[in-house]
C-alpha cells in the first residue's frame, strides 16, 4: 500500500497527502479529513523520510534529464533555471538514463531532503524503478514527456507538430517521403510520427511507402541518414527529421556530397533551436516553445508544493511550423 | 584562520587535513603529526561540518558547470559522467554563474554531506565568494579552468593551441588575420587568443594588425561576426574562430550570403566538436581531448579522496589541429 493508492483514493495529489499527514495545518480541513479517511481505509503507513522532507524547505529541485545533453535541452534547462529562480528556486541536473544503480542515489538524495522535488525530463526513470521516488510523497513534474500516468506534465503537441509537417509538405506538392526517426521507445518521437504518417494517410500515402531513416536524435545518425538517402536509387522528395540536429546533420552531408537542399530534397526538423536559423538554408522546423515549457513546469512544480489541486494531469503545449529555406515544392522528375 | 591555512603550513591539501582529523587512520602518522602540529601552530578550530562529512561517504560529486551547457561540454559532461561511473561516482550538475544566490544553497549541499567533493567547470565560483566551499575540507578539482591557486584542475595547453593555428595560418600563406574572441575574462579564450597573438607577433605580424570580432562562444556571436566580415572592406583572408559553436555560426552565415569557404576566407574553430566534422567543408579545429581531460579529473579527484598527495597542483593535456577543408591559401589579391 503506497501513497498513490491513498492520493487516488482522496483524490489529491501524493504531495497533499503527505502535507495532510505532516504539516496538516497547511491544508483545509475537508482536505485533511479526505486524505485521513483514505488512510485508514488502505492502511496506509507514511515513511519517516517522507514525513521529515516537508518540515525544512530546500529550494532546490533536481532535474533529471536524459544522456547526452542535446542543444535542445540546453536551451530547456537555461529557461527552467530562470524560471525556477524567479520563483526562488535553484536547480540540480542529475541523470538516470542506461543507469539503474543511480536511482538509489537520487532516492538518497530526496530522502534527505536536500530537494523540495523532482522535475523529470525522462520518463523512463519511474517505469524503471523509480517507483520508490514517486512514493514519497515530494512533488514531481514531467517536462516534456509523462512521467508516470499520476505525475502531472508540460507536454507540447508532438503528433500536431509531425501532423504540421505533413500537411505542408503535401501543400507543396510532395508525394514521395522520407521519415528520420529518434531512438527506439522515445515518447516524442512516437508521437511525432504518429501525426506525420496519420495526415499521410488521410491524403492516400500508406505509411508503408515512407522510407524510414533510423536515428537517435544525434548529429551524426542525420549525416549517417543521409549517406543512405545517397546510396539509394528511389530517393524520396521531401524528408522530415525528428529533431533539428538529425536535419542539421542530413543538410550538412548531402551539401557536402554537392546535393542542394531545397532543390534536391526537402527537409524538414522538429524542436526550433537557434543553429537550425543560421543554416544555408535556413530549417523549416516544429518549433518547441522552450520557455512557455519551462515557465509552465516551474508553475506546476511550485503549485504542487503549495497544494493547488485545479490544475489538470497534463499540460500540452501549442507547436508551431517555422518555415526556412529548406522546403519547397518537389524538383520536376527527369 | 581557515583549512586552508593549515593545509598550506603542512604542505598537504585541505583533503588531507580534514581526514587528519576527521578519520587519522586514514593518513601516514607522518602526515598526521604534521597536520597537528599546523593546527596547532595556526589555532585552527575544524568545524562540524567539515568534520561530519567525512563520516560517510556518499559517492555523488557535484560538477558546477557556467551556463549554458554547449556542445563541447554536453561531451565532456558525458565523459566525465562515465569516468566516474567506472570509479563508482555519480554526478550532480549544479551551476552558480551569473548567481550569486546560489552559492549559499551548494554549501548547504556540501555541508550537509550530499557529495563528496566537487568538480569545477567555472572558475569564477571560489573567486566570487565560493571560498567557504574551498574551507570545507571536501576535495576540489577544476577541470578545463583554474579554480583556484590552491585547488588542483585538469587543464589544455590552450596557449599552444593558439598558437598552432597561428602556424598552419601562415604556412599557408596568410597575412591579415581575423580573431573572434570567447566572453570577457575568460581563462581558456585568454590563452588561446596569447598563443595565436604571439606566434604571429613572432612573424611580424602585430596584434594591432589582427581585425577582432567580439564573440561569447555562442553560435549566434559567430554569425554576427561574419556579418561584419561582410561590411568590411578591407577583409581578412583567415579568421581564428575561440570555440567551433561561433566557426560554424560564421561559416554559416558566409554560405548563406554566397560567399564559400575556404575560397573567400580560411576559417579555424576550437574544441573539436563533432557538428565541426559535418560542416560542408569540415571545420578546422583544435581538439580539445574530452575524453581524456574527464577522465583524467575523475582520476583527480579520486586520488584527492584517497590522500594521493603525488600529483602535481595542475594537469595540462596536449591539443591537437585537426586539419579539414575550411582552410587553404589565400585567394589571389583581385
Amino acid at each position: 500500500m503506497t501513497i498513490s493508492h491513498v492520493a487516488r483514493l482522496a483524490k489529491v495529489s501524493t504531495a497533499t497527502v503527505s502535507r495532510a499527514l505532516t504539516a496538516p495545518e497547511t491544508v483545509s480541513l475537508a482536505t485533511r479529513e479526505r486524505v485521513l479517511s483514505a488512510v485508514a481505509q488502505t492502511g496506509y503507513t507514511p515513511n519517516r523520510a517522507a514525513r521529515s522532507l516537508r518540515v525544512q524547505r530546500t529550494m532546490s529541485v533536481l532535474v533529471v534529464v536524459p544522456w547526452q545533453i542535446t542543444p535542445f535541452f540546453s536551451d530547456l534547462l537555461l529557461f527552467l533555471d530562470r524560471a525556477l529562480a524567479a520563483r526562488g528556486y535553484s536547480m540540480l541536473i542529475g541523470d538516470l538514463a542506461d543507469r539503474a544503480e543511480q536511482e538509489p542515489r537520487l532516492v538518497n538524495l530526496v530522502a534527505a531532503g536536500q530537494v523540495d522535488g523532482l522535475i523529470l525530463l525522462n520518463g523512463e526513470i519511474l517505469a524503471a524503478g523509480g517507483r520508490r521516488v514517486d512514493e514519497m510523497g515530494i512533488p514531481i513534474v514531467g517536462l516534456c514527456v509523462p512521467a508516470a500516468p499520476s505525475v502531472p506534465a508540460v507536454l507540447v503537441e508532438d503528433r500536431k507538430g509531425g501532423e504540421a509537417v505533413a500537411h505542408h509538405l503535401l501543400a507543396l506538392g510532395h508525394r514521395r517521403f522520407g521519415y528520420l526517426s529518434g531512438p527506439p521507445g522515445n515518447f516524442n518521437e512516437i508521437e511525432r510520427c504518429a501525426g506525420f504518417c496519420e495526415a499521410l494517410a488521410e491524403a492516400g500515402i500508406a505509411a508503408t511507402e515512407i522510407v524510414r531513416y533510423r536515428g537517435s536524435f544525434h548529429v551524426s545518425t542525420g549525416a549517417a541518414a543521409a549517406v543512405q538517402f545517397l546510396d539509394a536509387s528511389d530517393r524520396p522528395t521531401a524528408v522530415f527529421c525528428a529533431s533539428d540536429m538529425m536535419a542539421i546533420g542530413f543538410m550538412l552531408k548531402l551539401q557536402a556530397h554537392g546535393l542542394a537542399v531545397p532543390a534536391d530534397v526537402s527537409l524538414v526538423g522538429f524542436d526550433g533551436i537557434e543553429l537550425g536559423t543560421f543554416c544555408a538554408p535556413a530549417l523549416t522546423t516544429v518549433v518547441q516553445p522552450a520557455e512557455a515549457m519551462a515557465r509552465a513546469a516551474a508553475e506546476r512544480f511550485v503549485a504542487l508544493l503549495g497544494d493547488d489541486e485545479t490544475a489538470g494531469p497534463c499540460d500540452r503545449l501549442p507547436v508551431s511550423l517555422r518555415l526556412g529555406g529548406s522546403t519547397a515544392p518537389p524538383a520536376a522528375r527527369h
